[in-house]
Order: structure tokens, then C-alpha cells, then sequence
């Protein structure tokens, strides 16, 4: 038995049973591993981005974390982004890079790079693995993954540490226990809900899935305590029968206004509402100057026993309340197509179950208005503002949940970062239907530039920010990738492309056309 | 005058007038400063390995630097792999990315990264910009960007440093001098050719260059001295009318075969010639054992200096000899497709004074054999190994060099890497001929198995390996881009597609539909 082997070995036993691989000649013993030991599903994407965003969008889903299998430095380095995204969501993620052989090293040659500076960058755990140790860097890899509520795990090894024997295969262990609320922390939260203040709890990670939201139900009875989520979270469980609980919103104004009666923000696993962008002559932070703030525990901690403990201190009951139930949504009654319109007539006709992966940027900012009552469905989005997450993230999420419909909403500008996704979806005939919303536009930019205080940008700031000449023909990219397409530009043509496509299995992409 | 504003001065004052971007809101002074301050050439990249690829092949082609404008940590890091690409080849670029306001780092935001640590992976210089230092910093940047034969510079900009009052503009200084080559070792090289022993010269960089391969013709009398190229290098002056110096092969037997003979091998700025990758049982360096290595000086010296005078103290001739002319080739005289044939056939048809930028793979190899006698032209190809440099650095190149026709040959695997630089061509409208080779496989991979032991990979192996289920449709691919597009599976169809788009200005895409 090789490294590999004993790699690929350690791996299933320790449940890891799919690997988003985009490998090369320092990785082809692992590649003939998987040949030999049966049980890992390899899923190949055309670009490393591609790659880490599918691990991501599959972590979030599956609870547990993919592998990755990547080509040295520079493979590594194009997969940073969608791991910087995966790790601000604290997605697990456990990627194996293979590296040059070990005595050859020590020469120059084109792909030589300092791999593990690179993987410093983007893990929260890394190592170089060694010979006849990767079953055991492997289990510690995984281990590492699955810590604190999902970290990033790379494991570095040279391509002799694949062909040389390895050593036994074995299950990881479990990770440690998560890290308690603090005690103190906890006796300040309950003193100010006491008082009678205006507080907010700001919650995230698991406090906003299904069982998460149903222990924040447990405080709808005091009156003096708001719930807010963070802006970007992992995995949202939202639609009928789910506590509606607000995003801080991204625009600055908009955040202050929405916290501006909180005097004290609890933060429960959340960090401290922070602005996106820092801009001359707005706020950094977002709560009102003079607002306390206390931490109950550190993302990556037990939040759902810190919510637990918070509610049982103040007397809520165990059971929390019944949701109300959010109007459901209708078709909108206009034929015009806008941002607004699409998410109005998708959420109409979301199918059960489904999963809405959100990178639209400037134009899903009012989804969760009309998803309130939508058919239930998890919400994934982009966690850490490094576009190019949304294509990727659909793709893992559908290889996660093979029952179950998933909906992206795709910028053109965003989605270009990542296109050869679709061909993924193509390959392994996912059931994902991708909604291209074409602005023709960086969009979101043009409201930056005028919120740096420049309003009307000149002839080469609008080229910087603009998508036409030539405009992205989204259903030949779709094409060119193997996915069939259509283009709209009504309510009506979209619903009609809407409805086929959720009554199909497998890729689709609908291009809508935005004024 | 802000700091965004002084900055741009600074770069034109420095004769820096093309600036590849992909901004985002931290950028969005410097977009603006574009307008109120002429001169500046924006090119805009819808993914950030464009920009740096781009940036790579304009820094060739000017022999100067072009800047890019990148967003944030994410941002820099999907711009590594080309980077990596570039500083292997020492093309002059400077990155300017953008970062956090500094007031606003301390705070944890999605964007939020270690952006320094990211530029210290892939440059060779990098600096974090102050207020009110922004144009000294800058022309330090360009000087350093200049330097050793071209670096990669990296200067980082907080927001706050573009919209805060700016420094007088001024002009960079000139780069140190280049380091000379070493006496010691230029007396030991005589030496070796004058004691009669086998004495290969390798060399990289401006010696390949049409005044490098005037230089090294001046060695053609001796007849002890073979000269030998790198395998990858910056620029290459090919065809007629200039010497043919054999590059190192890339497949390790041929590689050693080529230098089994040489006794002492003379480093003129090139590294010690070692294997791509490492294999089991092949070996790292691919000169005899027992062959004396003398380094005249390392990359980035100066190399030209170096080969005068190693020529002068040998006795050779002042002006070279003439160059013997290579055949010119002629069509194939089959019409069946292949590697081979389209190499063949596109010499043949070679316009005057083209730009060949290769990234090919496995399928370009013969590529020279059939170049030596064909029209003289430049040749660009990748340096670091990193997939994803050809599209873009053709893209680059076309913008610096507009009268000139670029050709690009392109792998079907590498080009997916970063196919949205077609979307540029497309929209500067640049004369660049993309020539797809479509195996539909990382075809170079099958030879990796083998060359790591396995000969008959299974169905997960093959399906790692392996572009089809679905096969891409590079048509489609580039009008989704906005470039027109044949598919060809005949010589005689090739050749009438490759006529065709050499006899029209603008960006053209062929599909070459291999075996």
C-alpha cells in the first residue's frame, strides 16, 4: 500500500467520501488511488476556484467537510478566494495540495513556490506531511477541519510522500469540544435584558438554521429583546414555518438606522456589526457610539448552548413560541422585468425544499422581502465579498443534496469570475437552475463611486464599471459549457422559463435581461 | 489634488500609460482620478488572472511595466497565479491594490484579509502606501519594477490614501545598475574552452532576445561551444534571419540525451537546468553527473554584458557570423489534423513580424521544428507552469504591439483557465488569432500517469483526466464572449480559417478539433 492509498483509506474511514479535484502531475498517484480504493466520488472542475467554492457550497450543506485535491502553489493560490469566502462562513474544508518531491525542492524549476506561505495565507491548520506519516497528518487533517465549528485544514505533500509506502490507514478523531460562553458574559446579558434596556441579540453560524432559529424563538416574549442576524451567513433557514429574523443591511445608513435604539448588542457567536467598506465621512462600526456591547462567545463556539443557557437564565419558555406566518408570496403585476420582479415571481414559484445560493450582488437586496413566506428552503450567500463564490457554491451544494432543487442567482460581473462551473454541472448533471440577473454592469460600483462622493464618473471610470461592448451572451456561455439555455426579459418569460426548468432534473440557465 | 490623483501623475510622469484593471470600491478614487487626469490607457479584466496575465504579456512585448489595479487580499490572490508566471519570466509589473481604509482594518469585515502577506508571496517588492507619501511611494515602486531585469512591484493602498490630499507628483528613478557577471567565473569559463572540453553555454532571458542571439552568434566559430536555451523564457526572437538556439526539452530523457556530451555547462543568468517535476527513478538535474557547472551570473544580472565579454576574451569575431537559414516550411502534404499539422501548416502561414504566444501544453512541442525558417516573429510562452498565462498574455501583448498580428496557441484544459480575457480581445478589439488545440483531455496528464507508473488508468483516474461528458464548445465559448469563432477538423479547413483571420484586423477564435 502507497501514501496515496493509505491517504485516500484514511479519508473514507473518516467519512470524507467526495473530493473537488483539479489535479496535476504531482497529484497522479493520488489520481491512481482512487481507482484503487473505491468509495471516493471525484467531481473534476476546470478551474481551482471553481474547485474550493464547490467545497464550500458542499461543507455548508453536508455539515461535513470535502476534500480538495490541488496542483501545488499556484492551484492553491487560484482557489484562495473561495476559501477566504468559505472560511469567513466557517465552512469545513480539508484540502490536500500536493507539492513537489521532497528532493527536488532544493532547485529551481517553473512551479516552484513557497506552497506553505501560501496555505499560511487561507488555513486555519496546514501542514507538510511526511512519509509514512500521511494516514496520521491525514486524521489530524481531518480533525483540524472539523474544530471550532468548521475550519480550513491543508495538508501539503510532496509527490514521494504518495509513492512511497504509507503507513496504516485510520479514523480522525473527534474534535475538541466546542468553547462555552462565558459565565460573566452571560450574567451581563441577562442584568441588561433585566433593566429593561433595548437590547439586540446579533446572532450567526448555526443560531440561523433550523434548530437555531427555533431556540431564538424562545425570546419573542421579551419585549425589550430584538434579534438581528449578521449580514452574511453560512447556511439560512428561511420560507414558511422559519422565524423571520433581519440581516444587518449592507448599506451604512440603512444598518445605523436599523440599530439605532439598541443600547445593548449582545453578540452571540457574531463578531461586532462592522461596516463592509469603510468610506470618508461615514461610520466604521454600526451600532449607536454609545451602545454596550457584550460578547457571550467567539464565532466557532457553542452558540446554540450559549442561546440555550441566555434563554434558560431569563425564564423563556422551552418550547419558544409559534411563528407567524409571513404573507406567501404572489406574482407580481407587472410584465416588467426588474431585480425586484424576479426574486417576487421566483420566491411565488420556489419549489419545496429548495436551495437559493445568493451572489447577485446589487440585485438580490431585496430577496428576503419576498422569501419570508416562500415555500421553506435553505439560503446560502456569499460570506466573505470575494465574487465568484455563487456558480461554485450551487455546484457543491447540489452534489450535497442530490434531492433537492437548487436556485442560484448570479450577477454577470460575478458570475464571470467562475463561469466553468456550469461545465461541472453539466458533467455531473446537477440540478441546479443558475439565473444569470445581466445588468451589463458592475452595478454595485456605480452606487460606490457615489458613495466616494463622485456622481457622475467620466468616460474612462464608466468603461472601469460597465459590461457592454460587447454584451456577455450568457446562453452561448451556457452552451459552450454543455448547459441549455434560454434569455428573457419578461415577468412572464421568466416564470414560463422558471416553471420548465423546476420541473426538470438537471442544469438549466436562464439569462434575464434587466433594464 | 487627492492622493489617487498624484498617483496616476506619478505613473504617467514615470511613462507607466497602461493600467490593467479589476477595481472594486476601495479603487473607486483611482477610477476616478483616470478621468481627471489624461493619459492613461484602462484595460478592464473581468477576472483578476487576466489582469496579471495581460500585464505579464504587455511587459514583454514593452519592455516596460504596465500596472494593474486590483481589489483587496481576494483580488491580489486570483491574480497570484499569473504573477507567479510573470516574475519566473522577470517581466516588469506593478500591482497598485487597493486595501481597507486604515482606520478600518482593525475592525473584522468580510473583506477583511492579510493583504500584505499576500503580496510578499508573489513580489519582489511591496510596500504598504501612507497618506500624503502616495507619489514618493509610487516612483519607488516603478523603480523597483524596473530593477534586475524586471520585478514584480507591489504597492498597497489603503482607501484612505486616494481620497486624502496627495504628495507632489514626480518621475521614478532609474533602477541601480544590473549586477555584473563574476571575473572568477568568467576566467574559468575561458579556461573550460580553451582546455578543448565540451562546453555548453545556457542562457535565458535578453539573450534569446534579437540582440541576446546577434551576441551569441559571435560563439558560432568555436567549436567546442554549443549554446542552449531554457526551456521557458521571457521572449524569444524566431525565423528567419535569426540564430536557432535549441531550448532544454521538457521531458527529462530528452532533456538529458541533449546534454549527455557537455563537460562544463556555463550559466549566463539561467538557473542550473533541473527537471520540471520530480519523478521515481528519473533524475532532478538533468546535466551529466560529473559536469562542471560555472554560473557567470544570476537572473537578473546583466546578461548582455556578461556574453560580450566572455565573447571577448575567447577571440570572437566582433560581429557573429552570418545566420545559415533554416528551410522554410511548406504545407503538409496531408490534410488529416494534428498537432503536428496545425504547427506545420501555421508556419507556413506565419504572417511578417507576428507574435506567437504559446500555452499549448503537450500539443506545442513540435512547435519550433517547424518555426525555425518561418517569417520572423517574437514568441512568448509560459515560464511558471501555471495553467491559465495564454489568453491573457496574448491579450497584453496585442495591447502592446497593436501593429503587430498575435497568434495564440491555446490547450483546451489551459485555456478554460482563464477564457474570460477573450471578453477583452473582444472589447479593445485586439488583433489576436486564438488557435484552440481541442483534445479534449489534459492530455499532458496521461503522459504524467505513466510517467508515474501507471500505465491503464481506471474510470476515476480517466474521468480526472478527460474534457469530454460534455465536450466544450469553444465556438459557442468565444461569441459569448463576443469574438467570432469556426471549428476546424481538416488542414485545408484550418488553413483557410487561419488565412481568413490574418486578413482582417480584430480577435478571431479557431477550434482546432484533434484526433
Amino acid at each position: 500500500m502507497n501514501g496515496a492509498e493509505s491517504l485516500v483509506k484514511t479519508l473514507l474511514a473518516s467519512e470524507i467520501d467526495v473530493c473537488f479535484a483539479n489535479p496535476g502531475t504531482s497529484e497522479m498517484h493520488f489520481v491512481a488511488a482512487l481507482d484503487r480504493v473505491p468509495g471516493m466520488r471525484c467531481v473534476l472542475g476546470l478551474f481551482e476556484g471553481v474547485v474550493t467554492g464547490a467545497a464550500d457550497g458542499y461543507g455548508r450543506m453536508a455539515g461535513k467537510p470535502a476534500t480538495t485535491l490541488l496542483h501545488l502553489g499556484p492551484g492553491l493560490a487560484n482557489g484562495i478566494a473561495n476559501l477566504h469566502n468559505a472560511r469567513k462562513a466557517r465552512t469545513p474544508i480539508l484540502n490536500i495540495v500536493g507539492e513537489h518531491a521532497s528532493d527536488h525542492l532544493q532547485y529551481e524549476s517553473p512551479l516552484r513556490s513557497d506552497l506553505p506561505a501560501t496555505a499560511a495565507l487561507i488555513s486555519d491548520w496546514y501542514k507538510v506531511g511526511g512519509q509514512q506519516s500521511i494516514a496520521r497528518d491525514a486524521a489530524e487533517a481531518v480533525t483540524a477541519a472539523r474544530s471550532r465549528d468548521g475550519q480550513i485544514a491543508t495538508l501539503i505533500l510532496p509527490a514521494d510522500t504518495a509513492w512511497a509506502p504509507g503507513d496504516e490507514p485510520r479514523v480522525a478523531q473527534a474534535p475538541e469540544p466546542l468553547l462555552q460562553a462565558d459565565v460573566n458574559a452571560i450574567a451581563r446579558a441577562v442584568q441588561a435584558v433585566r433593566s429593561g434596556k433595548r437590547v439586540g441579540l446579533l446572532v450567526s453560524g448555526p443560531a440561523v438554521e433550523s434548530e437555531g432559529l427555533r431556540l431564538l424563538s424562545r425570546f419573542i416574549g421579551k419585549p425589550n429583546v430584538q434579534l438581528f442576524a449578521q449580514q452574511s451567513n453560512r447556511r439560512f433557514a428561511r420560507g414558511r414555518s422559519h422565524l423571520v429574523v433581519p440581516r444587518i443591511p449592507f448599506n451604512i445608513d440603512l444598518a445605523v438606522q436599523m440599530l439605532r435604539d439598541i443600547e445593548t448588542l449582545v453578540l452571540v457567536g457574531s463578531h461586532p456589526p462592522a461596516a463592509f467598506f469603510g468610506y470618508p465621512n461615514k461610520p466604521r462600526l454600526l451600532m449607536p457610539a454609545d451602545c454596550e456591547v457584550i460578547s457571550l462567545l467567539e464565532p466557532g463556539g457553542d452558540t446554540m448552548h450559549a442561546l440555550a443557557w441566555l434563554a434558560d437564565e431569563l425564564g423563556c419558555p422551552a418550547q419558544g413560541q409559534a411563528v407567524a406566518e409571513a404573507r406567501r408570496p404572489e406574482m407580481p403585476d407587472t410584465d416588467r422585468l426588474d431585480p425586484d420582479t424576479i426574486m417576487q415571481a421566483m420566491a411565488t414559484l420556489l419549489p419545496e425544499n429548495a436551495i437559493i445560493v445568493d451572489e447577485s450582488v446589487s440585485s438580490g437586496r431585496s430577496l428576503f422581502k419576498f422569501t419570508d413566506g416562500a415555500a421553506p428552503h435553505d439560503f446560502l450567500q456569499i460570506t466573505g465579498g470575494a465574487i465568484g463564490s455563487g456558480l461554485p457554491m450551487a455546484t457543491g451544494a447540489a452534489v450535497a443534496c442530490p434531492d433537492r432543487k437548487v436556485i442560484c442567482f448570479e450577477g454577470d460581473g460575478s458570475g464571470m469570475y467562475t463561469l466553468q462551473a456550469l461545465w461541472t454541472q453539466a458533467r455531473e448533471q446537477l440540478d441546479v437552475v443558475t439565473i444569470i440577473l445581466a445588468n451589463r454592469s458592475y452595478r454595485i460600483l456605480h452606487g460606490e463611486l457615489k458613495g466616494v462622493g463622485i456622481d457622475a464618473p467620466g468616460e474612462q471610470a464608466h468603461s472601469m464599471l460597465d459590461l457592454e461592448r460587447p454584451a456577455l451572451d450568457w446562453v452561448s456561455l451556457a452552451r459552450g459549457h454543455g448547459i441549455p439555455a434560454v434569455s428573457v426579459n419578461t415577468v412572464s418569460g421568466f416564470a414560463r422559463a422558471f416553471r420548465n426548468a423546476c420541473a426538470h432534473e438537471g442544469p438549466f440557465l436562464i439569462e434575464a435581461l434587466l433594464p
